[in-house]
């Protein structure tokens, strides 16, 4: 048995939408087990309601939710009771939960987990990391995508090896490892990117070298090492492209008529959950003691089962071990 | 008459195919005089075949050419023979020459200017800047977009205000100017960001705060400031999130048949054009003496006619006394 800790409160969508997501990833998986924190006289009705075995779950009542308004810097000492800070520290006091997933405030959510849960050693600094879908149907793997902004050589070096131990416990053998610059060229890029390039070269990793951000969705890799801000301006700019284009697909959709309108609208709705980076899958945050699994703010039912099943996938493969081996801690 | 100084060696297309654009640029324009840097036996005779006014063009024959395997640091002393060379130093001896145009090795094309045309003032660094098409048909101006890599926050200031003066060049009044950042409100940001965004609210531009990546091509801003590594991730990142969707919809369009397949691959070919940000316009280097505007490397007659326009349209309205006024140089 897997155990896990899901907190439902904090997002746009109320809880009993989102608990659809942890009944669907509870049937499915016989070998999970789920601590919903949420409120209960909520969620136990529903789950009663859809005959989920109750040997897979238990509800753990919240009073208190951290909002996107609280200061993330404070909730983990002022908001005791709210189902986020009580969901880390669960998954802090008790051995046997492998990974906590939430919908909540990002900041709230990075700052506490580093505060309660603590990195894995004190010289490891945490990453945030999501998956990228590229054309053909693989996953790329961009880390960080946002947490550590201002990061001197080695600490990319560090996301590199922590999207290295990710991508190998989603069953990827032996990473390809490739580091955001302007050029392909090892003699390309910022003086960081040039140091943090020799670093890799020198390290164990499966490293190819640079990549542009004009190939990232079409290159033969499965890590993108890059600062948080960086990574942030690639992702939300892979956003604004895709979707600009898939929108272009829908104006010209409403120009046509019939069933050659309703194909084309069709297309432009698969695209658009195909390349939604936002909602698709969630950011993980690597290096704390134990896997956290963020789901957009908008998330759905369907993105908390999609972010269940990375959380399961991650403790069946002992990323934390993965990630030890990667720094021999 | 405005005259500008082009240079059709070291592209990936012969000379005669970039000269059709100057050819349409001189026909479609009577204010216009163009020192063609070429071939002599090979452009001359295609002139006289087209009836070109003699009187708005004159041909310098070149007997070298500046290729993208050529150190760029060395080629201002070793390829004086070179179109490339001879037209920045016919800009730099001419006084009534306002712009040069080249679709040679960029990295060539900045070094040389700089070395040769020199900064506005010991104090400016130039900055590479290009126009992206918004989905509204508006342009935005990226600056830096790939010239200045590691960049204080006051170099940042300095792109802002030469993409501020790009845009009033181009008849925007008042330009919109934002910062490239994580997060829309002014805390978010590296050190560097944080600070740049400081001296862009004390500064006398148009500032309108930070921009995320997400926004760029819908935005109501026409400038996005940044440094060049930034500005280049952001320029090949949106290169990557448009064309995957663009490949996407050629791909679909192979499902279809008849009439329906054909309308839609005609759609994807209009975007491919739309999207297209390598070919479509230049990028322009300011702050040199002269405004210098490089096309791509895989320009058409098309580019090098969109690429005079643009050293037209700067010269007709005074870039670099605007630049001046920004500066108080």
């Amino acid at each position: 048995m897997i155990k896990i800790a899901v907190d439902l409160m904090g997002a746009d969508k109320n809880e009993s939408l989102l608990l659809s997501g942890v009944i669907d990833a509870i049937k499915e998986n016989k070998e999970l087990f789920v601590y919903i924190l949420g409120t209960e006289e909520v969620l136990s009705p529903i789950l009663k309601e859809e005959n989920v075995n109750p040997d897979q779950y238990e509800v753990i009542n919240c009073s208190d939710v951290v909002n996107n308004t609280d200061n993330p810097m404070e909730v983990f000492r002022t908001k005791a009771d709210s189902s986020m800070i009580k969901g880390i520290s669960l998954c802090s006091k008790t051995e046997d939960i492998e990974a906590f997933v939430s919908c909540g405030s990002t900041g709230a959510l990075m700052v506490s987990s580093m505060m309660i849960l603590r990195p894995l050693c004190p010289t490891l600094t945490p990453v945030l990391l999501c998956e990228l879908l590229k054309k053909n149907g693989e996953y790329i793997c961009l880390s960080d995508c946002g947490a550590n902004l201002d990061c001197p050589a080695d600490k990319i070096l560090s996301f590199a090896k922590m999207g290295s131990a990710y991508m190998k416990a989603k069953g990827v053998e032996n990473p390809k490892v490739r580091l955001l610059s302007n050029g392909a060229e090892d003699s390309k890029g910022t003086t960081l990117i040039k140091e943090t390039n020799k670093l890799l070269r020198e390290s164990s990793l499966n490293f190819l070298g640079n990549i542009e951000g004009s190939t990232v969705l079409t290159t033969d890799a499965d890590v993108i090492a890059t600062d948080g801000y960086s990574g942030n301006v690639l992702l939300k700019t892979l956003e604004s492209g895709t979707t600009t284009v898939i929108k272009e697909i829908s104006d010209y959709a409403q120009t046509l008529e019939g069933e050659e309108k309703e194909k084309l609208e069709a297309f432009a709705s698969s695209l658009t959950k195909k390349y939604d980076y936002n909602t698709q899958g969630g950011a993980v945050l690597l290096g704390v003691k134990k896997p956290v699994i963020k789901g957009h703010g908008s998330a759905t039912g369907d993105t908390v089962l999609s972010i269940i099943r990375i959380a399961y996938t991650l403790a069946k493969n002992n990323i934390v071990d993965k990630i030890k081996e990667e720094f021999g801690i």
